[in-house]
């Protein structure tokens, strides 16, 4: 059995460091904080010996909350976390809320009920008071979804940024009338992508058209009906802003079926990076989340928390995207003035 | 609370056919049983106060174990269990055993902790001697994997049927060269496709060309890779067999890339009819599973094991797939023939 000696040594580094790393302490450099996970990865160390015997009362168990799995997104963020976790001696189960409130406490429970030691949320419906609570019976970390106070550790990206830059990106590109298409959730992290729009729409003096948009976009059928919406009733519509690569790759589809050219007729945005978004011709601009870092940082976050209840816990972890420029946005008569 | 004369009279049957359906008793028509069923969900039924009072010291929970949900057949299949077992007022957590026999094991584990009422296997990488003490716990249910001994019930389809008709098809098309290309995984599902596969290259007296089949390919990007190695070193091959759609789009977009013509160069099959197959250009023809069918059954039957656990246990419940013949396999010259 590794010991906490045996990690400070692989990762040539002091014991205290390790302790602070452990116990999610400030003052350690990135650069070293990598090298004493790696040695604890590769140690099989498991931080010691109260805390194992903590541990052995426990279920080894984490529950991941997601709206549902069908959405790629949510399920490579858990093949990511399950890999983390699973290094970490803990099994994750997963749980799919819908966007339904009810669902969300009945999968809490589990916390309550001492079925799992920790939770991860990657969405929330319920109002935080209400989530509080659950608090008592175990760690909870946010992930991808976020919220103005700070009341546990949020790992997430900036959607609000990341929407205004592909709204922008819509705009240089020349779409003048750009039709806004979510879920209708409505998250925070909903919210701040549709600031992130409208910030852009209002910074280049073009109108939001309400009655263009829609709320009710979640699948590529549901993208693919967003076309025919388009055509039939708001065909002044040259860009489409999606929260989905799903339905961005619909309404590409159904745009591609129906004769009109994507990007000149219609420009396309999705969000996530799916391998969809690659796949579909024409290939789809779209926002790349750091799933596998979002999804790493959480699980560390939530298993120090399990080894020390008093470690940081409302600390915030903000990631950066990346626009991924494709085909379904690079008009031609723009290319050629290149 | 709803009784059972409250379901026998909304079905407008007799109190002796809800108990017999409730039961999973013989001599019950299926349409009777869908009435039945019916007016469970929508009196919000739940049978006996024996089968209640014993559900009270349960968790009202469901582990659905399956190999990854990255792969969207299993999401899908998800979606519809949860959307059943709702009805009957279980949850359902989702456990990933990446094909480890550890993680299963560790997942069954869940029973005998009594952290879950019951277990549904949609894969299985354990022999069935290892599986079968943890049926004492509570009652499990294999849905689209499945086996030759029938110890639980087994919702499925018929595999070898399937990939037999789709390497016919290939045949049928002017392929005489087919790779076959797998995950590698050594199950009971697995087999029966390959035996399949074999049996139409027999019948059709076409060799098995072995040296250029793959058991490694998994996601979008191995069909990618599966597609650089069929190009860099079997060029002969004209045709491709998968067990994936995932797989089938990355070997279709590779070739597309690369400038073969894809179906006349090499024509591709893939399986389980992910939106992915319709989305892609050129479309991929595929076989369809009835997942939402296959998922109720499941859950209806492993629901009641819980409420009586004597309830028919080895029953075999095989359900029809169907070939979606699309543009990756239909060759030029022979649709201008037809």
């Amino acid at each position: 059995m590794a010991t906490i000696e045996d990690v400070a040594k692989l990762a040539g580094l002091s014991r205290t460091t390790v302790s602070r790393v452990i116990n999610d302490q400030p003052y350690v450099t990135e650069e070293k904080k990598q090298r004493i996970l790696q040695a604890m990865d590769e140690l099989g160390y498991v931080p010691n010996s109260s805390a194992r015997r903590l541990r052995s009362q426990r279920t080894d168990t984490i529950a991941v909350l997601l709206p549902r799995i069908t959405n790629p997104f949510f399920a490579n963020l858990i093949e990511s976390m399950e890999k983390k976790a699973s290094q970490w001696g803990y099994q994750v189960i997963v749980c799919q809320t819908h966007d339904s409130e009810k669902k969300e406490l009945d999968y809490l429970q589990l916390l309550k009920t001492k079925q799992v030691d920790g939770v991860v949320m990657t969405s929330l419906c319920n109002d935080w008071e209400v989530i509080e609570p659950y608090l008592e019976s175990g760690p909870i970390v946010l992930c991808n979804e976020y919220m103005e106070e700070m009341a546990v550790p949020m790992v997430h990206m900036d959607h609000r940024k990341a929407a205004y830059e592909s709204t922008i990106h819509l705009i240089d590109q020349g779409c003048k009338n750009i039709s806004y298409v979510s879920g209708g959730s409505d998250t925070y992290l909903a919210e701040e992508r549709k600031t992130g729009f409208l910030k852009a729409l209002e910074e280049r003096a073009l109108p939001f058209l309400e009655a263009a948009s829609v709320d009710w976009a979640i699948h590529v059928e549901d993208g693919r009906k967003v076309f025919n919406h388009i055509k039939d009733h708001h065909p002044i519509i040259d860009g489409v802003f999606t929260g989905s690569d799903e339905v961005a790759a619909g309404v590409v589809y159904e745009a591609v079926q129906a004769g009109w050219n994507v990007p000149d007729d219609l420009a396309v945005v999705g969000f996530d990076n799916q391998m969809l978004s690659l796949l579909m011709f024409p290939s789809v601009t779209t926002i790349d989340q750091p799933v596998a870092k979002m999804a790493d940082r959480t699980i560390e976050v939530l298993v120090r928390q399990l080894m020390n209840p008093r470690a940081n816990k409302a600390r915030r972890y903000i990631y950066s995207h990346k626009l991924l420029v494709r085909n379904s946005t690079l008009k031609k008569q723009l290319v050629t003035n290149l």
